[in-house]
């Protein structure tokens, strides 16, 4: 009956890093929030506290920031392949790493009509991600997005479940759909254009949940990976993450009044959660993508 | 030695109203949370209670709900104004009231390059606030913004402060100047045009942080409020909180590498926060519309 | 229409703070969120960008930290004043200063029934807090405690309250009370045993929920506040803030079960919101100690 | 290049559940955040938008409700295989399900130095959790505990670690180790009493973090998880993960003090983040039981 070291990892979580370009007197920004973890033969540090083996966090962090300064940051998948690919180069006895990378968009302020050359607001919470793998010589991209929040006030319909003891809910044919969407989406392939997949993507996500006539938010959630797949053939798989955000209507009789779709009350706490992944048949084995 | 009851009031708290209304196949939503409090005599439920004055804060929340239905919500301030005047005038113990309303924004989603009808996704964390304050048959409105969040990657120094034993700030001639701007704003006048008035105000709040070079950022605060007193004859006094959001430049040195503020570091904690006031000489007395 | 600069303040916000003290073997922990205010005449930075007058925010915060290796933290009272009067006392133009402690609680871990040396968990999300304003010679201490969730399973009833066209609340003789009591209380007189009175304050808050039996959630507070004023002398005045965390029984009668106040749903929101001061007939003028 | 639904599942996350009952005049109180996912052939909703085959979330949260009072709620684990086994044998289509429990503690409220009957406090953010996996007719349960804040403020070393290039980190042989432990094990066999074990198990790993000398976070991991292998038969298997949570050394020197240890920063970001297993040679197999 012994006991044995699994799978395990270590890294530095969250370092935050803002980047500014200049060209001419235009700045460019780039604010990301970096984590990496590094994996390999890393029994010596658990069982005797041995550090021989182990790249200090503290490393992980200095090398993003000086991996920034090195060479420009670009895409956030590329930065996290050279980061990845450095720390399994570098030391023997890393044989893995993951890199993961939010982006948080800036706008550039309009001022008089014009976009201000070095003044920025920033354009919500919905975060461009990345997790990158590495392990040994190969790599996996696994992009996504993350706090995308979306709302249709008609176009949803629930009806058709079934019924049991427990069953109170009211069949509807009109009902607001909301959610906020977690998107991750598996590469595959090479060449691929990072900024201008992942601008496509988000656009038929969003097109798609706008136009597709909802029956349940599990076809919505299949239909928007279905599209993302039909018309973009670098992406080998997408999971998809959607709470449905409950938008109760009010019932205002007690005042005399209808309700005609027209007042809601936004719930919190319970939501429903709807997961799910759409691939292709023949798509590349993920390895360690997801892991 | 008597004990006796001070300053009081009660209600309900953050009621999460969207409400959706159509023109034609258009739809338009409004969602915000509202939050209601009452003031008056109030003194039998705390010492014996006998509840017999006190509105129950679910009541206050159908209230809210049910105004949303029997006329158009329309700008928040004019919403707070009709909830704050109805339960002042409704109940004679209760005197006063203040009605808080933050407003969340949407924007449409654009499928094929036009807005959809009725599809939509959320547009950032800011949110227009509002606080209005009913007193017998008097009325204060205090509106605003929260969660702006702006940065600057030149243009702001910092020099010239004192320095004693406990100094070691460096002095600077350039920095990253980030902050989440809350703004309030105290009304004065009658016939306000709510929706053109804040976004004028949001507009120069904006182009002022963009355009103003920056010596502190307490002079950047005055130069915002400021201008919003120069432009808006219908603004008393303008009060901003403005937390310094950290970006230290990350010392690249031992690494053998230049940093020419191109890689920063963005800090949590500590921050620094800037508040202040700009008012005119001559601003109507604000009553309780701060309290 | 001369527009001016009004009430200003600034300073460094949530400098967490932590501090081990040896006692031989045995460690004692402290560990705090500090912020400092400075308040004076500040207007050159405001107006032109001259920061001769401005003691640097980085100052404040190497002050706090420095004070505390200087001389042992002590009650957290103790310590915003001296902090408080170092800014006053060593800046002319500083002519007022506001200091923020939260204290966080560690508890020693129990290592075969004995409380260990050296190792700690965190006690909970319950904050003991202090503000201190010092106004040139004068100082004002308010202390508090935040974030004590509390719950009464029985011994609440609510009932008797006004109904008008909105109402449809079903009165109650037994219901769950719960909130998460915020209670700021003001000092008076000299010579106070700080920690002494904190403990003994928390036990009569605590103490007064559980037992007296609850006709109104106002009714609740005011006894809450009344029973600190009637046994400790040295406060002046108590403000509370007390959410009305609704637990709502939830009907069972579709699934042919009762429910006798045994099953409920935790609503996240709206919560009610009760907010009440309780204080002395001759309690000394507040003067700044809450602004 | 056909395209194909591939894993799913979806529920009603977060419902919260608090149940009173009754021993005399003495209330127990449970207090739980249910989530429940539900598996099985869910092609025909992804695909068409048909709803015969998905039991509504709202129907799975009804379920939750009733079944916490046609029997005792009991322990976590019992509840959750209650729930699982339910939906799984309830529904041809439905062949598996996850139903994951936080629960949060409450302590009496002492008065007079005796536990109330009926009022309670909010013990802590720490939570016990399970995660519940039913397969058909078989079943594992993960349980674990989250949030459990610990620090030592010496007792930990951190040396011997490589140095490249990107390395600045100094050695140390005294320390603040600090984190917020997760923790999650999976139990094997039958007949197991869940709630001494966690008591156990909790125990075990808080008195191990206290007592074992440190020289790596990793150490510390593999230490706790180690011992709870070793002293609990029940357990084949435990994950940990606990951040790095960093208290920095203040440097003081420029104010001509030392610190010997005495006063630190703690830090919100980055964070060193250590995540490892530790299992039993022949731990029976996993099946879905992490997924």
């Amino acid at each position: 009956m012994a006991i044995k070291l699994g799978p395990n990892q270590y890294g530095k979580a969250e370092v935050r890093l803002v980047t500014v370009t200049r060209t001419g007197d235009v700045h460019h920004l780039k604010d990301l929030t970096v984590s990496t973890a590094l994996r390999g033969d890393l029994a010596k540090t658990h069982l005797t506290g041995d550090n021989s083996d182990v790249v200090a966090t503290d490393t992980q962090k200095n090398t993003v920031y000086a991996f920034a300064k090195e060479s420009p940051v670009g895409e956030i998948e590329d930065f996290g392949l050279r980061l990845g690919r450095h720390f399994v180069g570098e030391f023997g006895q890393i044989t893995g790493a993951r890199v993961t990378i939010d982006e948080h968009g800036w706008d550039r302020i309009p001022v008089g009509g014009r976009p201000h050359d070095h003044a920025f607001s920033r354009s919500g919470e919905e975060k461009r991600t990345t997790v990158v793998t590495i392990e040994n010589d190969r790599a996996w991209v696994v992009s996504g997005l993350r706090d995308l929040v979306v709302l249709k006030s008609t176009g949803s319909e629930f009806h058709g479940f079934p019924r049991d003891k427990y069953t109170t809910l009211a069949e509807t044919d009109d009902r607001i759909l909301a959610t906020a969407v977690t998107a991750q989406w598996r590469y595959q392939g090479s060449g691929i254009d990072w900024r201008t997949s992942f601008a496509e993507i988000r656009r038929i996500l969003l097109e798609t949940f706008a136009t597709k006539h909802s029956l349940s938010l599990q076809q919505t959630l299949y239909a928007m990976g279905e599209a993302v797949l039909s018309e973009r053939g670098e992406v080998a798989e997408i999971r998809l993450s959607m709470p449905n955000k409950h938008h109760f209507v009010v019932d205002l009789s007690p005042f005399g009044l209808t309700n005609d779709n027209e007042v809601f009350h936004a719930a919190d706490r319970p939501y429903g959660l709807i997961e799910g992944t759409v691939l292709r048949d023949d798509a590349e084995d993920p390895g360690p993508a997801w892991l």
